[in-house]
């Protein structure tokens, strides 16, 4: 018999949900080392609360987070409440003796970030942080690619994360736009960043050009707010790998859903991605036969765990809820010291750290080193 | 609080492990009229349905379906064992009043699909039969373009579905080469016809042509055994909307793993999918500007229900599972009196219909009228 | 010093200045062995004559394409004009003892087609039927890596040309849609006979679906008048290499402009190509490692001859114009007895005979063996 | 009858070839205002330039480009010759008063350029600088579409120009990594930023990132070479419009042999290119109704001028040559004074000055304005 985690959810929005869905899916598709109790679940109202509850299966709800964290009966602590809180909420928990489980960013800013990664550490407690595009067997895979040699020498990369749900500059001014914390280049060009240590290793220096296209947005007054945030945030890279890069965050890329995009040149090949088919990374040989070379579209399959969890035969695919179960089930391995944190509150501070040295960088016009952590 | 339905799962391999993730999905994921309880799961051998039972959670397991079926406590039975016993398991089912779910194909052949459906329709029982291909969203959006007109009259199509699992001829003889039911026509061919039907509505002739390419196989005590099923079934269609078309099932095609595609051509419009990409669907419109005109690939999102259902924000794609849970979900409505049957016995007996009539064709070298159910 | 060829072209329309063109590139893009005048140029009216011979660079014009043939200054005869009269046109420049290149088809009907074949092996004159997409290096790379057993034994075959620009039920009735000749089939059906024959050698059984979609179509009078050609031409095949498959020509695939498309499967490997994108083919090994394989996009460059003959580097691409570039070129070879006709009237009587056998079988609605020629 | 213009080509590799086969079919495509007459060639030795001559069909062979130039027959110069000559023999051209078609690089150094577009200037005559990829109908619709409003506002763009002939890093020290004018922003960025203005209009900023990823190369005498120009240049941009953006331009894209690729997103629509598929744009229009929206593919047809002067059906496929040879007419009818010249001595300052200014910039790790000219 198998024991019992039980979970307390914070927040039932978007995020929320693909959590929930996630911790559904990953007791099915994997053999985790525990069986998670959705316990309790804590929104802003009690209606809220409870109609969450009821949708997704929680045994309880409130609409007081702190006695959801404080809750002696509650093991994990899993925060999808808006960026701002995480801090607060993720601190109380950690001094309950909790485990935490946040969804990115880890806060809105790194020095919030790093005393939430420190708590955590000296409190000896598992952490999560969810960037759950990293959990694609496709990214796996190329991170094995690149690691063990396959491609030679790496020299070059590319990375992206664009999408328009801020093209419309008729979109109201939200949290996203918060000079503390807010724009592109934290929200989605995070996930940039994220894919492109992941693969490549530590980013050492970064050369940043933040800009606002959008200069204002209608204030939910009648009036208008100027926007300081970017809307577009790009870097050139310096990896330790000897390689050398950039990415780009984008919110206003006006057409574009999903295109969280890479591509690595090496010496002996190459891979090409688009998040847009996720199911596929694309890899060039040079080790091909003459006139036989040429980017090859490897679909997903059993090859490249954990895929076959999923199905057995390849080419069904998996979705995005399906990388949130990944995450899900590396998170709980951690927590039964199975294996490392895949991604801890160190490794998300560390994505913090690479947004504010972009962003000082484009502030000051000129590449800036970025520290280990 | 939600009235329960208890489920009882016969066979645990591929698809009973894709009910299971569909099952478990759809109540998350979906606003379900039931509280579906895994209450037992029947496999061959008593340490199969316990290893089954553990990994799944269901509440019992058995070696002995007829004691599953026999369950008062159970209201619902899903079959997935082989199709071979299908038949058998279905009428123990419907005879015991229980509405009956059963994995495809129905049955092997026409003529017990026909007896399976008349039981269930006699019986009053809800059935349903599991082609979780065309859960697809972009599928729905496909056959709404057709029905609405947008695409003007319906002239053609092209039907496809291609794998390679067969196209290695070390691979043995199974039951899927047992000449009453096997074949590629009846496996995968059957999916590319009930696609067929499901955008464009009955097709009333076929002329079929169905091919062994590979004799024999290895009978698994050291000698071969000749293969007298299709592995590569085609068949010419008409149409009751006065299109034409083709379609084919392959099970040798070296190198796909999921090449169900279709096109769709009217005389207003076009559109072109592939499963490959199945969070697409491409459209071509005669009345975009000239100069402007080109297929636009549609990326999946919240405008296509019920991808909603799974994910807020576009462009995050469903992947194999979720189709699943959208067939779990649309049985339990349909048992709930919401909504018809959406893949009933009676279809899942007009595809067995579909794939004998295009087999009965090819020998006969001549085309075929295909009768109404 | 270059011996010279003078050649006479009739016809000044699409197909004259595509011939036209690719003399012109031929000649400077290969080490042709003849230096080819543009002597004469004949067309309906003087007035037509006159224009093109100005716009095409030829010496002279007329609106008697006898007098052109029959003139002993001329070597070549080049027929461009209208499908009806390449035989009477063919067997008297054949009978004045020309060589002739004939735009396809080489006659609306196989009868006349063997006349004109028989005609020219009789004379000892050398001939050219015009099937450009065939000169494509990627065909060529097609082929030999069919024939040299790259791809394993070759078991299925999927052949496609679809265009739209017969889509329109208010397009008029033409000379495409004559009973004797016209026709999806025989109008772009044969370019995917063509292709299908080139890669996988002779078809030797076919079973026809040829169907009219637009009934009737303005008679340019102001009434109607029926179709009685088809508008899809479908059909199965079987090859003497042992493999089956279909083609499908279609006229009225809206949306589509250039869908002249393949798939080859073989026991070790695949192909697939789209004339969409007709500078890649993308080739399947079986050979790949594990957890490698995938569907390679080779990009047309030097290893593929005549390639390297336009450009120097890979990746810059072929034109339309250039396969008739390279048509041109192989036929002035063979006329110097330096290789065979690449594509002679008996490879265009092959042409019509199949297009006939499917026909025929599809009204006949029954298998038809394919005769030898 | 036609005024001559004749031709004096020096240089006969790949890019002399290329502008040859360009007249050739400039000639037969285009109502060119003159006859071009191929005049004289010349090379370095005798027997090149004979080799040239009589392959690509001009009157004169001459090792002495210096004759060619004050030759009195003979009113067009081209250059093909090594970068590093191009100042001298377009001075001497010009002060010979001769029409002069340069190939790309106008001149290694922007200061150089800048002499040869002051002369070009002052003696009146007409000058073409080879920058071919800008003659696509393709990208004149994309421009089309960005100067009309058809987008909206432009936001943002990203150009690239990869490709890998210089990824090996066996491959010899070449001209081409001579500290005075070459690397890969040079040599192929440079197509990147010519398609940017093309497209966007002027560039006002930019902030350069210049490397080196191959630090020595043989240098065939047995030793190796230190290499300081860049492997990959990148910048990020301001343009005039108000939009930003980045490009690339890197020659060791392992894989890639055309990557030349751009996105352009504006308030209202998006497009992307890549001319791996040249003969395609894609585009997204914001117009386009709900559930509908999607990237376009609109394939190159007579829609886009001047494709139909090359073929007068869509889809049919322009090749590389062809883009030559609408350059070549463009060129001509600007000599006839038809139009303004398509890409001047002027421009091609334009293209070294923003090089330059990227290089500068990273060298100093700091933005730069660019001057106007």
């Amino acid at each position: 018999m198998k024991k019992k985690r039980r979970l307390g959810l914070i927040g039932s929005g978007f995020m929320g949900k693909t959590h929930v869905f996630g911790f559904a899916a990953a007791e099915r598709v994997f053999d985790l080392p525990y069986e998670v109790e959705l316990a309790a679940i804590a929104d802003v109202t009690m209606a809220q609360a409870e109609a969450a509850r009821a949708a997704f299966g929680f045994t309880q709800a409130t609409d007081n987070w702190r006695s959801l964290v404080a809750d002696p009966a509650i093991d994990v602590i899993d925060i999808t409440a808006p960026n701002a809180l995480h801090k607060e909420m993720a601190l109380s928990a950690i001094a309950a003796g909790k485990h935490v489980y946040c969804e990115k960013p880890l806060a809105p800013l790194a020095a919030d970030a790093r005393e939430m990664a420190d708590a955590a550490e000296k409190a000896g407690i598992k952490t999560q942080v969810g960037f759950n595009y990293l959990c694609n067997p496709m990214l796996s895979l190329a991170r094995e690619m690149i690691a063990s040699g396959e491609l030679g020498d790496i020299r070059g990369y590319r990375g992206l994360h664009a999408e328009d749900y801020m093209a419309d500059a008729c979109g109201p001014f939200t949290f996203r736009h918060d000079p503390a914390g807010g724009g592109a280049l934290a929200d989605i060009g995070s996930h940039a960043l994220a894919t492109a240590e992941f693969l490549m290793g530590p980013i050492t220096k970064v050369m940043g050009d933040c800009v606002t296209m959008i200069a204002s947005r209608p204030d939910g007054k009648g009036g208008v707010r100027p926007v300081e945030t970017d809307d577009v945030g790009r870097a050139f890279l310096r990896f330790a790998n000897g390689a050398t890069g950039s990415i780009e965050g984008n919110w206003i890329a006006t057409g574009r859903k999903m295109q969280h995009d890479f591509e690595v040149y090496g010496s002996r090949g190459a891979l090409a991605f688009s998040q847009e088919r996720f199911n596929e990374l694309h890899f060039y040989s040079t080790a091909d036969a003459k006139g036989r070379q040429g980017f090859r579209r490897i679909e997903a399959g059993p090859d490249h765990a954990p895929y076959g969890r999923f199905c057995v035969a390849p080419g069904h695919q998996l979705g995005f809820n399906d990388l949130k179960a990944i995450e899900v089930a590396g998170y709980l391995e951690a927590i039964a010291g199975l294996r490392p944190e895949p991604f801890n509150f160190r490794a998300g501070l560390r994505i913090q750290t690479l947004v504010e040295a972009i962003q000082q960088s484009s502030r000051a016009g000129a590449w800036l080193d970025v520290n280990g952590d």
